[in-house]
């Protein structure tokens, strides 16, 4: 885990021999294969890889690599990235007064359990500011005014854009982002939705589960488009609840589920372990 | 659970001194407790009981019980019912043409692991008829034709009136059921939808759930009404798919899941364990 | 949730009438139950209750209950007792290096999700002092001499007795307590174990795990006695695992369960839901 | 899954080039992948792969592809086999009087959920014959003589040979195999133990359970050795319990997870998803 490793992300066209002209070039350059997931799908014929290499098996660095490889990449029209896990991906986390998200996450990574760095917390409530602060995390509060959102909106992006953030994530930050700034990040936005999607979309989920009288609760983390609680699903988990619960119970409960979604999806997302097709995603855990 | 007893389901408006009036009645009959949940709903304050009394403390039979019980039930308004573990519900099983949820329920049956009778099977096709008669259950196929379903619902009607079934289980049985005849049977017709609801409603849940890209897939027991997919829910389950599964990998793994389902849903409303709140279900598990 | 009530804590020999009797008494105090669970163990023939009665449906106030409750309580030679929800418990932590269940329960504490008091927090390293004192909590370091337990083992019980402890949490404290101290505090030592117990006892169960090769793996909360591992269990969960968990894998996959684990057991045990019975427990939910 | 195809399993020493050497192969054979997996156990330095092959892409048969990939085999120092999914494996049930697994496996197996040929049942027992008839399966009861248990496993052996088993299945079959058969068909027999391994080894898990008073109560698919319930896991799973459940609810929950975790373990080796590393399981789901 903790050894310096380059991964490679790919999605092509499937192809005989795609497999081996991927892995025959890794192994002429020396390259250890640490991890390998492949994945074709059968309906679009799209092939998805991540491989993941040991850095000091090469006699080189990440861009010779990249200047190396692209001339395959360009043969079998791939979509590829490479990412370098000796550089922790930058993350904004937004939130509001709710801390339940933001706390877990902060565990996470003062503990190094996850490995990301955060240049700063935006929040719409100053709430949270002395807890981050403890923390060494600089904190932004940006109110929103209900008749100019498109001030905190505009402050936001500015926020984001200054912090070079390559995620942001949404820790129960309760305002819908504009579509534009969805636009902006795709792929890079990831939201905790406190229901099981496509259940229960919209405001109030857990007052709309207790309406409908189900027996499970749920949450669902994904990544933000400018369709409302419609993005591509990167994880999602349950609990059980019963006729005894309340809805602050069904609060108190979902929250746990929320926090343990976000972080596995977020997890997931840091290791470049989500790939997109379409409104899905691959997920190679 | 072999042992004969009586279950005594009650519900009325809350009051002090409810549970007090009921134990102290059954006290000075002599009856012996041997479960009994409570359950005040705070917004209706509505009261929800079930006892079960073990039948040999009492020294006449059911019908004496609840000539006694009346007037007490009379002054506290009560919904209420006696049932008697000696006398097994009559359950009428529909299917169509898979076999996963009508196997499953026939296991428990013949190995007794669940208390029921089963007067007929009956299906709109013709297919599982060697493999119930084995049972030595009748079978009863009527044919669906889309231009006259009120033919097949008139059979319908009239063998489950001569089967004098207390339940109506739509073990996989694909039709939707006219409103009279949900009407007719209210609470006491069980249904078991593929989708983990509200999420899903109507048709192919399967295809929409890989459509939507959603991690779990789930199933949901409930009671029909003529609202279709939306009457009480009494029991939910999922389970964890991902992008290697096909539409046939999700049918597969949610019929584990819809037998399992339907299987505990059955098994609550057979020992008398679950409660009608609007369109809600107090379940005393 | 909120309200002041009083829950009322009884085991006893069963005997028809005992229900009658209690709930009699209550309802001619004019008390009102907002939660009732009962049960009977049908081998011993003990019987276990769980009343919480609506303070302010009673004229009078604890003290005074207990006194007028106290002879129908040695007619029927009941272990009782009487808690006020508006006296929260005092609950002192005990930590070693490892911050997750401290972490997770000071989040629940400040975030006032479950209601206690927090004395102080005593650990043997003084890693975690500087996150403590953020919250305004004495924070007590004891380091542990190999060669001489026995003075730090007295310190910590000298600063549990000053802290009037209802409750001693091992939140992954890492030193086994000693038999006298277990004994001084029958039934309100929590422990979490990071393992699913009676699964590899003793050190590094997540070695264990690896080496057997299991599928799951889990975290038990259970009562602390004499007999190491072995006392009475209040909550137990897993998660899965695969062949590509590592054992750092299987340590931050176990530190999610163990919190949570831990957190639902010590909130049973908090709300007075846990009841003991020889070596097992009774569990209200 | 209904394509006939080439399943190729290799185990191997790890080595750069490894993967590229397979995938160059398969490609200049013009192999189509429709599913690859790799896992490299970073303690061992062991490689696994499962690579399956459609087979209409390739110009010869599955004799011919072993023939041309046997030297690349022999120069990795490869444990290798090729299955042929238009060859279903050959799977001898054996049962003791309880139905719950069998029946199960028979479900899917007549259902054709699950790939298989059963050449017959063996039981020590003669209640399950109707049923097993009624599939027209062929069903041998060889009772078993406390005093001379030889007898018994000698006819086992031999119906076993004569069946020409690939796989044999103890569906809750409640006798120990004696070590010479175990060592005869190594990783080929897989039993049903009915608990969560390593605990509650040996006879009455459930008892031992109860006794424990464990929260949840588990099953484990594994391959059996002589080394009675300690060989390989390849499948496991767990249900929720608590007090009010008795020995008897135990055994009834335990039988849904009983059956569900042997079917997936079954399915796992059906599918040659399980290599096996010593006295573990790769298992690529």
């Amino acid at each position: 885990m903790s050894e310096h490793s380059y991964r490679l992300i790919i999605s092509c066209p499937d192809r005989v021999g795609l497999v081996a002209a991927v892995s025959t070039f890794l192994a002429q350059e020396g390259g250890l294969l640490t991890e390998a997931n492949y994945y074709c799908d059968p309906e679009s014929n799209w092939f998805f890889m991540r491989q993941v290499i040991a850095a000091d098996s090469l006699p080189y660095d990440a861009e010779e690599l990249c200047a190396r490889f692209a001339p395959l990449a360009e043969q079998y029209q791939m979509q590829w990235r490479l990412t370098d896990t000796g550089t922790p991906k930058r993350v904004v986390l937004m939130a509001s007064k709710q801390a339940h998200c933001l706390s877990d996450l902060l565990y996470r990574w003062r503990s190094k359990e996850m490995q990301f760095d955060i240049p700063c917390v935006i929040s719409n409530h100053d709430d949270l500011r002395s807890y981050v602060n403890w923390h060494n995390i600089p904190y932004h509060h940006t109110p929103v005014d209900p008749d100019n959102k498109a001030q905190h909106f505009g402050e936001v992006e500015q926020l984001i854009e200054q912090s070079q953030a390559d995620v942001i994530v949404l820790a129960r930050y309760m305002q819908i982002l504009p579509p534009a700034l969805c636009a902006r990040y795709p792929g890079q936005i990831i939201n905790i939705h406190h229901s099981f999607l496509p259940a229960f979309v919209g405001a109030k989920p857990y007052h709309q589960a207790a309406e409908r009288g189900v027996k499970l609760i749920g949450a669902t983390c994904h990544y933000v488009t400018s369709d409302l609680d419609a993005g591509p699903i990167i994880e999602q988990d349950v609990v059980r609840i019963s006729h005894h619960d309340s809805i602050p119970d069904l609060v108190r409960k979902g929250k746990d589920v929320e926090k343990t979604v976000l972080a596995k999806g977020l997890r997931y997302h840091l290791e470049d372990r989500v790939l997109l097709h379409g409104n899905k995603t691959i997920v190679f855990e």
